[in-house]
């Protein structure tokens, strides 16, 4: 298998977890709560998505780094969000 | 950077990402309800972690095959318990 088919591979993989994401933004914007969304989960993932970031720098793939560059702004978003309108139970 | 030094930061990744999923699986099994709890992201997001699991085999990353193994399996466990519990609300 060639790096760019093994690329495109974990491209699709990223494409997937960063779509992942987009539902749960879509649901606590429209019901203005984020009743029921752990934001530790979210800030704990964030962590992880930044050291991914590096990691993806360190051994130079484009999907580690792609995949955790935006679903790391996506993240950010629901954090935000969450903490907006967590009053709103 | 050793290739030793860069799959340390790896993991510590992983680490993260992994543990971020835990939070939101006590949510649920605590108050029996996935309300808020977005299923479609997580079956989108598990079909991404296995591919994410075969790009981490094809590249030879354990820090991307460990990620991905352990939260795959955590995934299943919340979208199991989300479906279970989804008429409790």
């Amino acid at each position: 298998m060639s790096d760019f088919q093994i690329e495109i591979i974990g491209l699709i993989a990223a494409a997937f977890t960063t779509i992942a994401f987009v539902p749960q933004v879509i649901k606590i914007s429209k019901k203005r709560t984020a009743k029921g969304v752990s934001i530790t989960m979210y800030v704990i993932m964030f962590v992880g998505i930044c050291f991914w970031f590096c990691y993806g720098v360190l051994i130079n793939s484009i999907s580690v780094i792609t995949a955790n560059l935006i679903s790391g702004i996506l993240q950010l978003f629901i954090i935000i969000f969450a903490l907006i309108h967590r009053n709103n139970n």
